[in-house]
């Protein structure tokens, strides 16, 4: 149960990454994780800390500069690219049975290419567009005026619900839902009315949107993510906003409506831009901080509301003293006094 | 692919709102964002900043104190009120046929109104009352003890999971949880016991749940959430709490079991509310702001502890000084013990 | 419709948990909550506070210390725990007809016991394994390599993608995700890459995971969740994360990858733990506090960085005296120099 299906000889892994192995090349180990016990697993080493404690691991795979120890190894230039590599071998797809299940709800004027993979309980709206080799699993809806690019795969219970354009090769997770109504009110005597929300929202190639994360789509015109970004579970993206391309958002972060990330932005987890904000290029926002204003120098943030990581560093570690410089000044002003 | 379908002549949108209008009263405009390029676009521009960033629309819906310059314009008392009304008129349903879809699971014991529309694979368990004119998507599961009031809409994924009360014209969005279990548990040695919940949920009129929000049920009596409020994606809303009319709850904000607001609260993005807190009436709390204390006096408020928002902006501007207040008052103490 | 469709009498009462009763015995009434207005209702009335609140209500549920008034009452050595037992009496299960409801989607390589129940549109793949009176509600996913123990229930909605194991008497909310993707990328030029992840998910015995929270797997290894343990709405656990028994994960709050919390730990509301953290026992997060440092000593933690409660509290009452301290500090400058 510990491994993940696959092993390997020290003698296959040496050919393929070209590292140096130490221990009989044909012993087989499969990838386990450093604190297992497991005499036949073979664990990601990368520094001293985690050789501490794989002692129950019966391999290593080590950098070049760690030595490791009498235990079968192999040592290469780039321990984590093999692993990722032997992870991706590992790896087998969500089963999905090819061409549409009986039981999906595919309408007659929705567009899904003969490649295509439509699961269990989907529906698949009128003016849906479906592209070559895509892959949507059970439960998802997908409605009208949205097109999925090729190779995109949408997970069970994912909804696009409409006008949502997806890149190529996009992975959509259990429970996003992109495409909702943006959060958009307006007062008056009467109470709160609801804008409505006519636009788009637009996923790049290569996108991730991770389980139970949501995309608003905009009120008119569109809200953007760029190629290659990454948005993580639980995360919420306004109306409108705009996040650049190689974008990250950890889980459980959060950008406000009309708000614009520059290409390569990162939110740590639980972080937040607020509304009409704009985030210059090469900024990230550590976990948990917030920032309600632009940002347009370069670096790490952190805190709420958010400061450059060394200032908010100076700043934390400093706070503590504030109840006593309260009396230190008191006193003070009492010494002053009494003179 | 950024217009939203439909449009207007200059002249039908003059008669329309009343306004003066500059340009060919027969030449046709869609709708479009302020930074679309689109010479047959017309957005809504309500300052300088959005004139400054609107170069590439054909015409401008502006304000009557904004002059524009000589493209086609209209100006009008109150272009965001026209604005919503373009966009309510660009708007189309989301597509539902009438009746009950073959594919849907609906118990004997459920009562669904003959104008009531329920889509493919929803399930309306036994005891479920669905109302005139209610659209229940597909996906949607509507429990025992639930009932949705006239013209309330259901978006797919969403769960009224049992005894929720909806009122009439609610919207409820996908992937949205109404009635689940409240989070109430209670320690003995054994370990943590949960607390049964046997309330209810009840949404007073014309209320949003946008996507992905939670709603709990109470312990017993009813988790309440007044008529006209509007509550985000990724809202959560704890068992017994009782939010007033007209509040509205931005996105990934938070509201903890048996709390009050009074009508009219606002929570920002990501704010929270503790446990068996009491905010009184005209109170916003700003973004990532959290309190565990009552608020009984009207204004905004900010920062984790939330406070009086002008003295959280003091105390931030401040803060950065906190090193260098440390340094100075040793320098003082120093010349003082020198004396 | 406030009550929860039981009565009992005062004498059933009595009998039930061997209390005093005052009133007449024959009399029956239902369980409210303290707020309401209803004469033949009883509700549990803790405290002097919860007295004063409780005029609408016939009877009281009251602790051996409190004297009540001339309604009728019981007074109980745990009334908490009577309350908890009258919340269960009147509890029914969601409804679900045994055996394999006709729409549900079980490929013929999973291994589903003949005494568990699987709703309406539930898809369970090949190789899921579903236990003795597990109870599938509709709509679920249950992915490959999935196994859900004795008794546990997995409500509406809920999603276990992949290789998540589920101990006995768990229970998994509407619109849980579990077994999704762990949210680990690498950068080189070319951009982010994902790490596939062919791990675990492993919850233990008496779990509840409740709605739309989400727990990743891991990259390889098991991200764990102790026995006992509960997670709140909208909570995400990241992959690798080994989060101990009887711990309690408040909704909103999440926990990072590879983190460890200690057996009993307690996260407040929308708290955060980031990655590769270590909670030592005894350990409690106020809501909305966060800590990316390992945290060793027992006790409370609140504020953002996590710092000992008390040391918070001075902090946070003397934070609004700061833009005084500046003053005071250059006063005391100024008439330095005058010297």
């Amino acid at each position: 149960m510990t491994g993940v299906g696959m092993d390997w000889s020290l003698g296959e892994l040496g050919r393929m990454f070209g590292g140096e192995i130490a221990g009989d090349p044909d012993r087989r180990f499969r990838l386990v994780s450093i604190d297992t016990v497991d005499p036949d697993g073979i664990a990601l080493c990368e520094n001293q800390g985690y050789l501490a404690r794989s002692g129950g691991v019966g391999a290593l795979l080590l950098p070049m500069h760690l030595s490791g120890d009498d235990r079968p190894h192999i040592r290469v230039p780039d321990p984590r690219r093999a692993f990722r590599r032997l992870l991706a071998e590992s790896e087998r797809p969500l089963p999905l049975r090819a061409g549409i299940h009986p039981t999906a709800v595919v309408d007659d004027a929705a567009d899904v290419h003969p490649s295509a993979s439509i699961g269990a309980y989907a529906v698949v709206e009128a003016g849906a567009v479906i592209g070559p080799e895509v892959r949507v699993f059970p439960f998802c809806y997908v409605g009208d005026g949205c097109r999925i690019g090729e190779q995109s795969v949408v997970y069970p219970h994912a909804v696009l619900l409409r006008n949502v354009l997806v890149g190529v090769r996009c992975r959509i997770h259990p429970g996003a839902v992109l495409g909702a109504e943006g959060f958009g009110f307006e007062r008056d005597d009467a109470g709160w009315h609801r804008v409505p929300h006519v636009g788009f929202v637009r996923l790049g190639d290569d996108v991730e949107v991770r389980a139970l994360a949501s995309v608003e789509r905009a009120t008119c015109g569109t809200t953007e993510i760029g190629d290659g970004s990454k948005i993580g579970n639980l995360v919420q993206v306004g109306h409108n906003a705009q996040v650049g391309s190689h974008t990250v958002l950890a889980p459980m972060s959060g950008v406000g409506g009309s708000s614009t990330l520059a290409p390569g932005t990162v939110l740590g987890g639980q972080a937040g831009v607020g509304d009409h904000v704009e985030v210059s290029s090469g900024v990230q926002l550590a976990a948990a901080s917030c920032t309600t204003r632009d940002i347009r120098r370069a670096g790490v943030y952190a805190g709420s509301p958010a400061r450059p990581l060394a200032q908010q560093h100076r700043l934390d570690a400093t706070a503590p003293y504030l109840p006593a410089i309260l009396d230190r000044l008191r006193r003070l002003e009492n010494d002053r006094e009494a003179e």
